[in-house]
């Protein structure tokens, strides 16, 4: 059976992504190649088993473009609001928390944020099917 | 402590991005939520708590478009050979499987494929850090 492990982005500045994944989302570097033209970092939790990797190609002179197609990754929390207060204290600028209802029905409780190179981030309430 | 949970793509035509990553990877549809304007369909396994996120937007007209900073998602499988012959046997076209070596030692078997919407995927074997 095939296994989700990673989700790869290209990233412009090394210290720059590892320092805020592990400051907005408590992410550590669990693996780190290094080779003559490009870095490969890797950055998970114990909450799951799924990582980032991040692609530092040392000869990019141009910056990278975002496409209309890919979406985000997305984290759940524990505690929604908290976090969302701390992404503000923290000047990481989310957007105001929003919700998904159906017929009544709270859905999805979540706010997004970007990362150092202009990623979207969907952080979402533990809950449902978000877990 | 943030839990990586989904990946998210926007997706041209739903049964063709369900079927394919059920036919490939063994995903299945584990929730979907339908709006006016919208639907969001969740694909994952038993191997992993980790989702795939398709969003069909119904009222999208032109094709997306493929930046260049995104990079893929990656699943990692028990036999790289038997998956990418099968892949092959499929019609998926993928590359060639490489390996990624450093000081004589292979960090990395793995082949590349595309789904339906032209979004990279990585296929891993099931060693060392992959796993």
């Amino acid at each position: 059976m095939a296994k989700l492990i990673h989700t790869m982005v290209r990233v412009g500045d090394l210290p720059r992504s590892v320092n805020f994944y592990s400051d907005a989302f408590g992410l550590n570097e669990t693996h780190r190649l290094d080779f003559p033209t490009f870095t490969l970092v890797y950055l998970g939790n114990e909450a799951s088993q799924a990582e980032l990797e991040l692609t530092f190609n040392k000869n990019q002179e141009a910056p990278y473009v975002h496409g209309t197609a890919y979406g985000h990754v997305a984290f759940a929390q524990a505690d929604l609001d908290r976090s969302h207060a701390r992404m503000v204290a923290a000047g990481y600028a989310p957007t105001p928390i929003k919700q998904l209802e159906q017929d009544g029905v709270v859905l999805a409780r979540f706010f997004f944020m970007s990362d150092p190179d202009g990623y979207k981030i969907e952080v979402l309430q533990e809950a449902g099917h978000y877990r």
